[in-house]
């Protein structure tokens, strides 16, 4: 076998990646007469949160999700000297205990396992997991993503960020694979932050598409839970070509809002999906009464979040999405007789996953 | 009935109007006793050129076309005193004699009968109108709706423009409806210039999308007929998921290249219709070759300007361009057994229809 040498990389490669600079104290480590190549951690223990994600945004089915500030998950990761390649989940808080300590069967677990596998060489350490969950789970606003992306960060942290975010994708989409589907929708703007246009995911082809000032999201998740399997039955296998239509000059319209800054053209897109939301918004019991209350107090659009029954609508500011917030939240209580777990008017994050 | 009065528009809001400023003497003209408002010409006579236009743009089939200099029609349209309100086509030449010359059964009697109607008031005077046929018919590079925004484009001038562009879409609607469906992807480039997202058709909703620089098309005409009632015959009817999913994404993509002049992304995007031209470029005799010279002479992308049978590729710049385009010519020949019309390296055109 062939001597490899790994490089811990610099602190200008680092704060490319988005990486707090760390002194760059990882460095590869040769066994003699193996050939086997290690990488030694730089620091003992690092945390890092992930933002809540909107996916499956109105025309932008399966290929647009963004990320907003507010509420998210923190993964603090810490080195376990002695079990190198180990990965150990040692606490989650905030889950009501529904999620699996087993690192293969939870998405901190498998994004910290394929994000070990990405870093160049084996790591001389194992490493230890605790999970924060500040999102609440099935809600539509990409739980499971938030939780692979800061665990994805905070071990590549360990390691001095040796690997982009660009790449640290794949270790997300694993998780993501395995517990709701082969989609980066999610995945890649927890960790890249903004919005993420999924060109593809087989193979991954990402475009990132700056929106130029503040943009406003209000989220109301009801106290309901979305039937994840009905919400899937629900989809039609095959499109009329109108509809076809409909939805990709409207998934253009939304990029054009995107990138030309304009949110009530976003707002106008989001609420023009003819294939998806007319199938799933039946499903959440009072969704119709929500998209109206929410035009009528002055939201730009409306639509499900992710799979629901979480609601996101586009707002001007921060005033008007507390008015549309209040108007969202009647609707679901009165038309849905759903009480509500929360209701937030939060910004676009441009940011992703971070170190905190 | 109650009298209306008829502004003829100021300098100004002809300039923003696209049209050549005139001295503004269009004047409304209420006949005594029955209310009837009349418009009166400003001009004896005025000529409009239209350009080609490449609609079907891959994945933005029916939703999305642009203007391309070079080829286009030119319609002369002249004042006819003592026929108020009618329309005659008085001559056409470059059509090889296949157009009709009544008015209600030719692209541009139609656009300038609606035009007529589109004015605010009854023209006190008729309109002869003359074309001149630069652009192939059934080529796919919008030779009807060249007729039409030239002719539409001609009748306002004679009034001093009083309509705008984008009312006079719905006189090139009129026409297209009757030879080729109820499409904007053509007429609203022709009189508009650049590249137009068409939200929806009915009612009518467009997104102009500026391009930044230079961007330009290969474009080769084969000397072959293409079966239009073939070509639509084999549009799917229903698309599968998937499909939907990537045309989706690979048009927001489209408008992510032209927002930010990306002219590789333009290409790539164009080459990713997966619904269309899978079944639509069979029927071209040779167009897989053609796709693939142009790529192996360093295309960023190439697919089918409209309906066909015409290849547009897109190159970085005019030098890139000629070798394109000799090898399209080249794959046309010989792998597709056909003899080439035109085959040329134009610019986008971002002006439209426009006084010659």
């Amino acid at each position: 076998m062939r001597a490899q040498r790994v490089q811990a990389p610099t602190p200008a490669a680092a704060r490319q990646a988005h990486c707090r600079p760390r002194p760059a104290r990882a460095r590869a480590q040769q066994v003699a007469g193996q050939g086997k190549v290690y990488i030694d951690p730089v620091e003992k223990e690092a945390a890092a949160f992930a933002p809540a994600t909107v996916a499956n945004l109105g025309p932008g089915f399966d290929w647009m999700g963004c990320a907003v500030e507010g509420d998210g998950d923190i993964v603090t990761a810490r080195v376990l000297p002695d079990r190198p390649g180990e990965v150990v989940i040692e606490g989650i808080e905030g889950d009501g205990g529904r999620l699996s300590l087993e690192a293969p069967k939870n998405c901190v677990g498998i994004a910290a396992i394929e994000t070990l596998k990405l870093l160049g060489a084996a790591p001389s350490c194992g490493v230890g997991l605790r999970l924060h969950k500040g999102l609440p789970l099935g809600s539509g606003m990409g739980s499971s993503a938030a939780s692979a992306a800061a665990a994805a960060w905070a071990v590549n942290s360990l390691f001095g960020c040796p690997v982009g975010k660009d790449r640290l994708i794949y270790a997300g989409l694993a998780s993501e694979a395995a517990v709701s589907g082969y989609h980066a929708d999610n995945i890649a703007p927890a960790l890249m932050g903004g919005f993420i246009l999924i060109r593809s995911c087989d193979p991954l082809d990402l475009q990132r598409l700056p929106f130029a000032g503040d943009l406003w999201f209000v989220l109301v998740n009801p106290r309901f839970e979305a039937p994840t399997a009905e919400m899937r039955a629900v989809l039609p296998k095959e499109i009329p070509m109108k509809q076809v239509i409909n939805n990709c000059a409207m998934g253009g319209s939304l990029v054009a809002g995107i990138l030309t800054g304009d949110a009530a053209l976003i707002g106008k897109s989001l609420d023009s999906d003819a294939i998806v939301e007319p199938v799933r918004g039946p499903l959440i019991p009072g969704f119709a009464a929500v998209k109206e209350a929410a035009h009528a107090a002055g939201a730009f659009g409306c639509t499900i979040s992710g799979a629901g029954p979480t609601a996101v609508a586009i707002v001007s500011d921060p005033e008007v999405g507390e008015r549309v917030k209040q108007a969202m939240v009647a609707a679901f209580r009165t038309a849905g007789q759903l009480e509500v777990n929360s209701a937030k008017v939060v910004r676009l994050d441009n940011e992703g996953a971070k170190r905190v």
